[in-house]
């Protein structure tokens, strides 16, 4: 486990010799984490950049980094795309980004399914979970995040491999649901898809995913069905 | 998903046409899922045994049940051993009992390690956990749960395949470390393993399991070594 201080800058910051830490990760370098004048810290930018340098701070508020190194990691592929209803619970959404970046997940899209109540809070808070969620973890990339109206909205993007976690349909094993390319999970709500979304996820060619026997909580499922793709994929350690 | 209403009874009580619920589990039916009465309910003892019945409110605080139904789920082999480290979170250690119930564990091990902060709160806390985790999964059986002041107290009793989660070791791939029996994850506490513990696990044969690049908070370490390992097992869906 690594102990290096990890802050975030937006992608769009360019690399230069010296960066300034946006104000709430100054604020939390100085107050929280109370890292010292030239202590090793680690910069990222949740797209593949990862800068290492010293930290310098600057009065009480202020702190710059002293950049002395800088790698970019191509994006992990293939990419596994999330896609979950729209929860009613905010811990549960929260839940899945965390888990979802620490993973290794590239895409995670909130839809909203019949059964769905209502939408997940704003989007700035959902991209600061990812963000924190990638300060701990160590990764150089975050998921993307985004939010759809409805099921069929996500389904005309899904290139490769679509797998429905169900509890009705006759499960196709996961090792021959995958292809190789990207993949997409689909996740119903707390009350499950309808009759005509799950026809409608079929038709555009998803298989049917099963977890086993027993009944998880949305969160526990998306989180489980992304480890087991990832993992078939040989991203959670080796498989042979 | 099931909507059944589940209720836990110790496994001592022994079955019989009419089963009073206890205290806690009567307060839960009456006043906050307000069941009602007549309504078909699902009683289970952690230990396989599930029994069906309708529920039969009297007065204000007591409930029992008419059984009409009784099954005996044997419990599934083979059997997984999620030994962690003592963790100062208690949100962490009830995460994983959590996690460990529904995705199928058999028995949560928490040890003493050398860099454990303090030992999980009492026991009976624990254990409700597991029940309410397992009144929502649907489980038959729900994990033994157990405690132990050091890692060697752990090792002796690790009859089958020995995995030590792991960011340091040679990873060798989880499929080919699973060789038919049980098995037992050992996952260390947040500031790691000392190399004493670490080489006394790889005596006792432990094999070195990696979880990919990214650094897992121990409770998602526990999390996604279980699954994986079940997975492997085909316990959460078909393989082949």
């Amino acid at each position: 486990m690594s102990h290096l201080h990890r802050f975030h800058i937006a992608p769009e910051t360019p690399t230069a010799p010296t960066i300034a830490l946006p104000r709430e990760e100054a604020h939390h370098a100085l107050r929280v984490a109370r890292v010292r004048h030239g202590a090793e810290v680690e910069l990222f930018d949740g797209r593949g950049r990862v800068l290492r340098g010293s930290l310098r701070p600057e009065g009480r508020r202020e702190a710059f980094v002293e950049v002395t190194a800088e790698s970019q990691t191509p994006r992990p592929t293939p990419q596994l795309t999330v896609a979950v209803a729209w929860l009613h619970r905010d811990k549960a959404v929260e839940t899945i980004i965390r888990r979802a970046t620490e993973l290794g997940v590239g895409r995670v899209v909130f839809f909203g399914a019949e059964h769905s109540e209502r939408k997940p809070k704003d989007s700035d808070k959902l991209q600061r979970v990812a963000v924190e969620a990638g300060k701990q973890c160590g990764c150089a990339w975050i998921p993307d995040l985004e939010l759809a109206a409805e099921l069929g909205e996500v389904l005309p993007g899904s290139a490769g491999d679509l797998l429905l976690a169900d509890m009705h349909g006759e499960p196709a094993p996961l090792r021959t649901s995958l292809t190789g390319g990207d993949a997409m999970v689909l996740i119903g709500p707390e009350g499950d898809f309808t009759e005509e979304e799950r026809a409608m996820a079929l038709k555009a060619g998803a298989r049917s995913l099963s977890l086993g026997g027993n009944t998880f909580r949305t969160e526990v499922a998306a989180g489980v069905a992304a480890a087991l793709v990832l993992y078939e994929w040989g991203r959670l350690g080796p498989t042979a």
